[in-house]
């Protein structure tokens, strides 16, 4: 690495080539600033993990040099990593109003508020990083408070979108500041990083206000309760579902803990606008003319545990889905989600509800908080890069962003698809990408942080296809005396009474294989029993549960 | 149950409630006919289990009245539990020609081919079988040779449609026979079963046709060689497929087993016309002019061992995907199969391909094989149906569907949304369902059929969360000694460095629970350390592993 004064270096720990833990790193000689914490949720193939966070050991080697975390706005993908990297870094944080409240839950939630600097900004915000000055621009997304971020470096503008859309009549009036986009871009742009989730769709994502008549209809035409669901932490969402309801005049409940949270946290700080008496005790529905009453609960996504799961499973003590009842899915399914999402609908059918679902562009329900095409295309021509690095997206996802860089005039040599740990240096407003440091997932399982690994992923995995069996056998030190067993104990493999009849000739051969071993040594026993019992098992069954014998010498 | 006479049953033990595992049951007195016989895969929660099928306990208890096995189609969800069903019950099978062709490759394999009676029948076939006299009419459907079944019994006249849609432009120009739709309806219909897959969907399913300009328009545009994925059985697809690259001098290669062994019984049988010398060896890919090769592969659902996902892996020796080939996804994932496309597509970006994928509706390159909302209105109006049960479909469509028979005519009260097992029992031309037997689940495993039941799955699930810890001690005979141990393995739990200590900290905590134990009894002992170590693990671990303490008294 060149040390010289006027390197700058830019890089993910997370967030490319996945949705997920965003992470981005801007290093200016010897002033590191992070962009973002997020965590990930695991696929189905990661048994037992409970989230994903980055690999920060980079950060960790350098931490002396790290001036700032900036977190662009308060979604789970770019906070959810928060509490487990300042166990492992204490750095001053920087964020609005709204995204510091959510972090603020989570401190609280890990015991680490006291400990911790957080620093309030907005988009009229100027910071000094050591070297760099950073300054922001307003951004819309599906959540409130958003910021774009520009790096005024001694090399140049590094310019960092956040999640964005272009929506021009927000519903809380404050509109993309496209003159400070348009002024920052006109002042030169070396290296624009840019989210890349909705590269794939052509046109324009539709103004969240579309969603409010929607809403306001649904409400208007149910005969008895409605229950609708969304992401809590969607704010402006929940402040129209707020207007439909007094306009239809409904009063409102809240269920969920994350829902009762963020709604606290949004009315706390001014996001949000619900007039006095208008929200209830959850016990108070039953009291209350069922046309009089709208629900807004979590579990828009089929999370289990999430409120609008019970409520389809009837596993509700205060509140039930009854027949004519409204339940609006005020959120698309994001992928891998459409079974559990499904089922519950199945669920709720089963009740007697009408159910809303489906597609946002055909329910109405739903609009995304991310850029399409022309949107994308729009951020680039404003800010009219030298460098582009697409980011926030899957392969696919960054792939088409490049393609559209082209197609607005950023040369191709010039656009970067990286992995994440994959560094892109700028040396007298040259970019290169040479070199890669560590960047992979770690797994948060429990209390425990990247101790659970691919033996322990693996062995998992053969545990829950063909569960196990452990053969117990106590020999005498001569070895030449079986003295107990073979006994054979297995779980996930085989049960009742066909199961009494294998197991019996599992302990017969073991026995033979006991006898049959010249070699005493224990390693080289186990492998005999374990590889004679894997094909026994194997030819009577078709399976291959996890083989554990124990050899006791006595 | 009513015994007399004139007794007429109807029920599913497969295919309400679900998408998978077919199977209908129509009964006129001692007469039983079965309709399909499927297979449905498992989704992520069943651990380890390869295949789910028919509880048919009640098709064993009344196995003399058993008449025949009619299968509509081809395709999994209703041909792919015959093997298992006939190794209990040997029953007659009636099928079209090349219905019959792929229910002899699932013969084979399982060699039951010889001891199978096979009966040949078409759209004109009439069949008695007992008081049943059975007719046909023709459909069309995502695979050729559908028939839907009319069961003309004293009592009236049953029919079943068998998957379908109206496609009036058939690639094969067998468009379905709504004449003898109509003429059915006009004699008369007590009961109408009818599929529900796309109830959801407004409009009308899109002719098969189009498909095949879209493909010959990519085929025309691809710079080099061309992979294309759809489902084997789609031969109407595939041989769209042929004319495409035929017209624009490609030759053809095949990849994937049930794409050769599909394509090979629909050429037998008539069903698919290759000119000679299109098709090609693997190996001669690599001789050949880029532009003048199309592969036609399995794998469009991102199937982990399908041929597209080890091309996309790079896992093909023969053939290779290379930057400007294009690929193209002729059909969209079924819900739940997402993620694993998404991977591939991915993976095929990154090789440089060109990737045509998404909804069909967007892409042009698929159209679904079921009738939509004004589709299935058309069917029940050309019925005229006194009853209507609406099958094949989750609770949703089924709904759905019901709403639709009732929009055109069919009183509500004559609508059964049943479960698989509820008995809708027809005397003196009135139905009603006061009865329910078994139909469950029942898994394949392996060899074994319906022996993995809810305890190993339930131990399949622990262990591939957390782990297991195996805990070994020998204790002396009088049971105040401790011979050896405690020894602690441990599998998908903890590892390396930090769990040594772990380890140590359990051991030490059995030796004492043993020790503070008055009771010498081993399941007492067993159940204390099981309690002890669960508390331990969990307040330093926060994980909750299987716990299988092993005491031997020497």
């Amino acid at each position: 690495m060149n040390n010289s004064e006027s390197q700058l270096s830019i890089f993910a720990l997370g967030g490319i080539n996945e949705i997920g833990k965003n992470m981005y790193i801007i290093q200016s000689s010897d002033d590191i600033v992070i962009i973002d914490c997020g965590s990930k949720f695991p696929d189905e193939s990661l048994l037992g993990i409970d989230l994903i966070i980055q690999d920060i050991s980079f950060l960790q080697e350098h931490k002396e040099k790290i001036r700032a975390l900036i977190v662009t706005h308060g979604h789970e993908d770019h906070i959810g990593g928060i509490p487990y990297f300042l166990k492992q870094l204490n750095v001053p944080i920087y964020a609005t109003n709204l995204t510091l409240g959510l972090i603020e839950i989570k401190l609280k939630e890990h015991g680490l508020l006291r400990e911790t600097r957080l620093f309030l900004i907005d988009e009229d915000s100027t910071i000094r990083l050591g070297t760099i000055k950073t300054t922001f621009f307003r951004t819309s997304h599906s959540i409130p408070d958003c910021l774009g971020i520009a790096f005024h470096t001694p090399q140049g503008t590094i310019v960092h979108t956040g999640d964005f859309k272009f929506d021009l009549t927000p519903v809380d009036n404050h509109a993309p500041d496209i003159h400070k986009m348009a002024e920052i871009g006109q002042n030169g742009v070396l290296l624009l990083l840019s989210e890349s989730t909705n590269a794939e769709r052509p046109g324009s994502t539709p103004s969240e206000r579309l969603v409010g008549d929607h809403i306001e209809d649904a409400f208007r035409h149910a005969p008895r309760k409605v229950f609708i669901s969304t992401f809590a932490s969607n704010v402006h969402r929940v402040q129209q579902i707020v207007n439909a309801a007094l306009k239809t005049n409904r009063r409102l409940v809240l269920l969920g803990r994350s829902m009762v949270n963020v709604v606290s946290v949004a009315m706390d700080r001014g996001y949000l606008e619900i007039p006095d008496g208008m929200l209830m005790e959850t016990n108070e529905v039953r009291t209350m003319n069922p046309e009089k009453v709208v629900i807004l609960c979590t579990g828009s996504q089929g999370e289990p545990m999430a409120a609008l799961s019970r409520l389809a499973s009837s596993n509700f003590r205060q509140v039930e889905v009854l027949p004519e009842d409204t339940v609006i899915f005020a959120a698309s399914p994001i992928p891998g989600n459409e079974r559990s999402v499904s089922r519950i609908i199945d669920n709720l059918f089963q009740l007697g509800a009408k159910v809303i679902y489906g597609s946002g562009n055909v329910t109405g329900m739903h609009v995304s908080g991310h850029a399409c095409q022309e949107e994308l295309k729009l951020m680039l021509t404003l800010m009219k890069p030298k460098y582009f690095i697409p980011i926030h997206g899957e392969y696919r996802m960054l792939r088409h962003h490049s393609l559209l860089a082209e197609s607005v005039g950023v040369r191709k040599d010039n656009i970067f698809i990286l992995n994440n740990g994959d560094v892109v240096d700028i040396v007298d407003q040259e970019a290169i990408h040479t070199r890669s440091i560590d960047a992979g997932n770690i797994f948060v399982d429990g209390f425990g942080i990247g101790d659970v690994g691919n033996i322990i992923l693996r062995d998992r995995k053969l545990l829950s296809e063909d569960g196990m069996l452990v053969i117990v056998i106590t020999i005498s030190k001569s070895g030449n005396k079986i003295i107990t067993g073979p006994d054979t104990i297995s779980r996930g493999f085989v049960y009742g009474p066909g199961a009494e009849e294998l197991i019996k000739e599992v302990n017969q051969s073991v026995s033979q294989t006991i006898k049959n071993s010249k070699d005493r040594n224990q390693r080289v026993l186990k492998q005999n029993i374990k590889s004679s019992i894997e094909k026994l098992l194997y030819s009577r069954t078709k399976r291959s549960p996890m083989i554990l014998p124990i050899i006791i010498d006595i």
